[in-house]
């Protein structure tokens, strides 16, 4: 028999059949009633998700295209921008803001610990008229959440704006962008939204948008002034990826059924889990302040090897880590489409797995004993 | 009942069922040995269909965002363009060339007509240093094909980089990029790749190499020079669409299996089909030098209320003009995943609907006749 695949990684994640099923219905032109309908559902859901009253802006991009966006849309050429860089995708704001020559202001934080308010409030006093504090809500690469809440805090009465990657955070965990003071909140599909990659969701406040209306920084097929003008309409500017679209409906159904409090309770109960088998198997977390998303996990051998087997012998897809990470961690994901027994096989591969590799320092089934027993409470 | 609905329209364009699956399959990881099998596969089945050894790009987005690519990775800060605007496709090359603070040369030509090589090759001589002439292989407002082989053979021999928009062209009719001289082409996945939209593919000339080598105009999500040296390897910088590529590799074996030349001729005879059907019924054609995937149309009615009447009453799809074509003309596609009789049900449904607005000059049957007369042949 050709194994059974589970995705188990942070980003895709697991598609529900039913979801793929409503993309995989005939597709309605994007400017035709029926269209307009679906785009109308997944505006008001979008909205709900996000805790906000603007528009979430529709783009058919990759997440890194919506950072990319953020930037171009809110920045002028002379600006500054201050960056959470703990990770990956923290390092890739610097990026972005150096391609488009603007100044940048790196808060370094060592991979695998959530940024410290203090270093935040200091930046913002040493650049006070910077345009954005651009930070990650949860860190993929290391598994951290950053404290997003107290971040707004500190922007709120301050000229900067608050810019925050939520892409493998939003729909995990609670991140009420109006409440909270949030000033730009954009996501991608393919994570807790649980749909396949290709697009990219972004709202801004009231306070983002007027430096939106003043940006300067050359920009056409995603710009945000046009691009509201024409979704509070119900269209896309250009053609959509429709049928990740007709997708975003059904989950957003689906959400709707389950309720938000009870995603954000199970996400939680998966990461409690998860963290329970690592520390009853002996191993230590490397995620100073995990998120709810990734559980991220120091490898007691190459966690290359380990991924790798886990992969190609038992078709369990897991993954590493990524530069100075590579080989040290492997992460856990349970971020959208997971439930009680995927946690159940994602530590079974494990234990396995590092028994096979010489590594079995507790009996077998002390991992998923510990998440059976948070499941259980 | 509720209605079938046919979608006859020109992007998006129907899916087949077989690719709907292919891509309702559960995704592979981007960075695993699977989806690197199937991106294989997607990178030498595209170069196939863009005749060319170059590699040709994958792009996350809409083909608005390859237009706006092309223009990104190709240009300086300080050089100009030369476009050719025969409806809103053509304009669009202008706008994002004036987004980005580019000089441009406009070549306007009436909508309708094909653009007349002798007014290139005076834009060329009067802007010898341009760095691009963009064009559209067909202009999807209009449904002309403007004449690229021989706009091919005019930059040939100059420093000007032939620039071509075959988003409603490329599968469609014969496109050999290497063959032709085409410097830079680029295409959509809805239309004659008959997938839902949200991938763009784009490939490059060694003479537009030369100039991408140097382009400094900003730019971070796609970066062609990046996204080269990781899809050389089988993958993409970021998360890409991964569902869509699976649906790709699914349309290039379906097109191998049909074959190139035939593709070409189906795509040829539907066009002449649907030309006679209209032209049987005393309509006359928009176009001039109609392209093979769109019949244009002037309507004797209100295309508006025609377009709406099929659409509301009888589930058929069909698009009317835009800005000063609105109200004039309808279009009927013939592109992708359409047969002979698709033609029949669209001049049927045109020939019914003409009729319940008050203008029948023939009997029923005339158009419907015609087609099937070239079917025959």
């Amino acid at each position: 028999m050709p194994f059974k695949h589970y995705l188990m990684t942070p980003g895709p994640t697991p598609v529900p059949r039913r979801v793929a099923l409503a993309m995989a219905q005939p597709l309605p032109h994007h400017r035709s009633p029926s269209f307009e309908r679906i785009f109308a559902e997944c505006r008001q859901g979008l909205k709900w998700i996000f805790g906000t009253l603007q528009e979430v802006l529709v783009q058919s991009s990759s997440g890194t295209g919506a950072l990319e966006a953020a930037l171009v849309n809110m920045c002028r050429q002379d600006d500054e921008v201050i960056y959470v860089n703990g990770g990956k995708f923290g390092e890739r704001w610097g990026q972005i803001a150096s391609a488009y020559g603007l100044k940048t202001h790196e808060i370094r934080v060592p991979w695998g610990e959530a940024v410290d308010p203090a270093l935040v409030r200091r930046a913002l006093s040493d650049a006070p008229s910077a345009a954005a504090l651009c930070v990650q809500a949860c860190e993929s690469s290391t598994g951290i959440a950053h404290p997003i809440r107290e971040l707004a805090e500190l922007t709120r009465h301050s000229d900067t704006c608050l810019v925050v990657d939520a892409v493998s955070a939003l729909g995990a965990m609670p991140l009420p962008m109006d409440e909270w003071g949030i000033d730009v909140l954009l996501t991608a599909s393919q994570k807790a939204l649980m749909l396949p990659p290709g697009l990219a969701f972004s709202a801004a406040s009231p306070k983002a948008w007027s430096r939106i209306e003043h940006a300067d920084l050359p920009r056409f097929a995603f710009d945000w002034r046009a691009e509201l003008a024409t979704q509070r309409h119900d269209r896309a500017r250009w053609t959509p990826a429709i049928s990740l679209i007709m997708g975003l409906a059904e989950v957003l159904r689906w959400l709707r059924e389950e309720t938000l409090d009870s995603v954000y309770a199970r996400h939680d109960r998966l990461a409690r889990a998860a963290r329970a088998a690592m520390e009853a198997m002996g191993l230590t977390l490397f995620a100073k302040v995990p998120a709810a998303s990734i559980t991220t996990v120091n490898c007691p051998v190459d966690s290359e090897l380990l991924v790798e087997l886990l992969r190609d012998s038992y078709g369990v897809g897991l993954v590493g880590g990524q530069d100075a990470a590579k080989g040290k961690i492997f992460r856990i994901a349970h971020l959208g489409y997971f439930d009680d027994f995927d946690i159940v096989v994602a530590v079974a591969a494990i234990e396995r797995g590092l028994a096979e590799l010489g590594h079995q320092a507790v009996p077998f089934g002390t991992g998923v004993g510990a998440a059976l027993k948070v499941f259980s409470a």
